[in-house]
């Protein structure tokens, strides 16, 4: 593949961009050294970049002090041997700016950003999060659009017009699972926003739109898979990144649809890392949820 | 109208349950001084009961300190003259919880549970967490169902569920609109759980329905139409109710098409009481929208 | 009520306007001799008007002879005893001017015109489509909006366009059954455009907001409740009115969910008047929803 | 590509599947002499197989012998040097069966069926619709999934339960545009079941995703492209797919958002061969849509 068919080819950020979960001990505390053994992982099974505190870092529901602490046990772990993209999504502007801030300082190569509210944001409202966010620090910008989980769904045109507004606004997650977003954003942009796919069962289409990467907890717990598809992309050879993605799809539908942290925590305890349960009000993952993940890790030879 | 029509003649909780904002002064932070002045105007008007730290109290914007500060203010301000209810919905289980024994400890005569998330639940999910802070107190809980803004729908089967299983949950407020859900609410529990509507436009059809009460902001800014559509209601002249209702319904839509906190804040002002600007990423209403604001408050005669 | 609160007093159509079920034989051919054995049952129980070929009525599964001599056929069973109402909907705009023309030769007081279609039309499209057969009669119309079956949402706005720029457009029924809609065509049409009710379940809310009519199929098989419903809100006793809504909701609902064919003919069946199946696709009730038809009738005192 | 990675090289029916516009003369009459000329364009363009009385060619609003004329002349055009599939579709299963007859008895290679309804249909009535269309021809079937016109969705689990009980039902057209029913269609029918794409701005995913065939009108008046995108496609060079897709993607948009019959006429008219306009309520394309399809035409340099 040329430059001409992906001008981001040198961009910092392409491929696999990994989401690691936040283990939590057994009283429920942050537990960074389980976090370290994860990370180590997830670098070794192939990962182009590490991203915590995301939606499946639970993120939202860490409070401030917490939130520190993964972002700086993180950026600690990779050390510098991947980019690191950190998420600082808060409902107020103003905790917004203090962990993009912090993130910056930490060491952080970029920093997610997902206008997560309660009362639902004017376009104004939104385009001034960000621009308060950018302005505060210097460090890239990924828009994330996740209404799924934010509330808040930002149309390809206003992410469009965030990347020509402000300038450390260099890169779109969409998690909405619409193609047609993949291409609204192509052809506004002109091809010039890198854009990423953050939903696992349309990884492979996003490829084929054109995708710079894929934002994905799946390497948590299928160390191998993701990154073959990745490398029959690269090799533009869809026949084999379809035969590849199918294989997968059945554990991808599985964790989207079970919540990413409730069975990304359960196939890392059934894979011999033990991470502790998600945050309550979420639940761990129960009995008949366990067998199946079990059965879908085994089917992909991850698990004996 | 007998106890036969409305068997809830008889609860803690009936009529206009008005909602305060919050007021911030003009660095940010909590003005309880200002807080007391609203309360005591919304005393005045006649207000049946008083609900610090809804939806429109921005709860989900205040850290846990300001949380406490403004439900204590309010508390005190009442001063035991109306029934108090307050908002203690978090993220976390353990801060709801938290935020609960707070409210008992403070005096509150009823808490009011929104099931907020970011990653969705399941009803076993909501189940528990309606358990743990019924657990945790012994206040009776209000249920409050408002998927527009916590991005989790709780069925009518789910709602009428936690009424029967648990002791101190004895209320729902339902704010989807959708009038059939009350119907359901009806129809599952014979008729035994109280519901309140949320939702403005629907107050007059909320009412036909058998609605106990309407939980609104509106009289912070619009001081004697609720009163006098409830009025209306209670003497069984649905032909009056509608009069008064359409008057008010331009206005009732209006802020609820602007947000709660962005238009009741700007309608305070316009009405001579100053509570400063809601917390960003919400922006203070602008100037359009400021006029529209007043002439709809003009033609209610609610401002000169 | 007096002329003030009801502006509408004087309409030909108020009240309860009742749609009749278009029986079959064995064979499948229409039963004209059962429709007028069933149009008499009708007037009977105190229907306002008649409304043949309406949804109910199976209009869209009849060729045009069958569609005519329905039509015929229902016109002469009322023999001016009461309104008729004739529904012309058809897929391409020649057809339905072809039926307006019918059922205005053939004796009808107004007609019912639903912009059925495959292709989603434009308000321009539907415009003209209405324009095209107003031009061809004289006889009143009423705006049909039921995106449920037709495909085809009108907005109040537009619906209140056609009210204004075409004259004999006097009416709307309106069968989404979000009351909302109600709202905004009575404060767009300053409460001049009459506006019926075509969602059973709404039926309590729609005459709170004001509604002149409920259009129904109801009373084919529960032939005192609807009736009393009314008396009701005409005496302002939403008390009353409230009560007898809550007993036939059940019933309401179930032939709302199972298609009004379907269960209005099971329902005709089990009170002894048999009226044959409805044209496949559609298919009789099967015995689980006949065994539940039947006990929501008998709780009524419907059947014996 | 081998055998091996798409089982459905030997079928009949692969690559782009044309969908001729039905031609009406100035007074509104079907015009075959047009719809000859037309169908030699699509055959001469590259087409792999021609599809007259689907959406496209306004089956719906024809009468019974106009269907019959358009059927007939269709396939005499083609004259057996392409696989012809007839879109069967009625309201009622009489009529759709008594069109199934005529297709077959006229020398149609395949069938294609919409259960297209004016009541909701259950599971039941719509795999009896199937079953008795399928039962009454011994040609293939074509099952054809489109809610946005029809208003009846198909779950995968349906459509693929047709294709497992009922013989003659060998294929499935999706137009849903969401790609992850054919997702589940694969995985559901081990692969077995051909699926095709009838969604043009999906045509790249689609194939990605392993469709068998792309559906479409586009071919009436881009001639070149949607073949180019399938070439890609069999070379396995999803690089260059996606660089022919993204060019023609726009005028894709267009003709979908403007309404397949609209658009196409329009565009036809355009490049010089006039078939006249849609049938009453459609309209023809505006001045404005005419512009902006005559912009886009000439951007793929299909116009000169």
């Amino acid at each position: 593949m040329t430059n001409k068919t992906n001008p981001f080819q040198g961009s910092l950020f392409q491929g696999i961009i990994t989401y690691p979960i936040t283990p939590f001990s057994v009283n429920g505390e942050v537990d960074t050294k389980t976090l370290s053994t994860l990370i180590e992982q997830l670098i070794n099974s192939g990962s182009h970049a590490i991203a915590p505190l995301g939606s499946t870092g639970e993120s939202a529901y860490l409070n401030d002090d917490e939130w520190a602490e993964v972002a700086q046990a993180s950026i600690k772990a990779v050390n510098k041997r991947l980019p690191v993209i950190v998420g600082v999504s808060d409902l107020t502007t103003q905790n917004a700016v203090k962990r993009a801030k912090i993130a910056e300082k930490s060491g952080a190569d970029a920093i997610m950003v997902l206008p997560v509210s309660y009362w639902k944001l004017t376009p104004d409202e939104i385009f001034s999060h960000y621009a308060q966010i950018a302005d505060a620090v210097s460090l890239p910008i990924m828009v994330y659009n996740n209404p799924a989980t934010s509330g808040i769904d930002m149309s390809p045109e206003l992410i469009v017009q965030l990347f020509k507004s402000i300038d450390n606004v260099t890169m779109v997650k969409e998690s909405t699972g619409d193609i047609q977003r993949m291409h609204k954003i192509r052809l506004l942009a002109n091809g010039e926003l890198p854009f990423y796919n953050g939903s696992n069962p349309l990884a492979l289409e996003a490829f084929a739109a054109g995708a710079t990467g894929w934002c994905t907890a799946a390497p948590n717990i299928i160390s191998q898979w993701p990154f073959k598809l990745y490398q029959a992309i690269q090799n533009n050879d869809i026949v084999l990144a379809r035969e590849l993605f199918y294989k997968q799809l059945p554990l991808l539908e599985f964790i989207l649809k079970g919540g990413l942290p409730t069975t990304i925590k359960a196939g890392l305890a059934l894979k011999g890392l033990p991470v502790g349960e998600p945050r309550k009000p979420l639940q761990a993952l129960d009995d008949v949820g366990n067998k199946k993940l079990h059965s879908l890790l085994k089917a992909l030879e991850e698990i004996a």
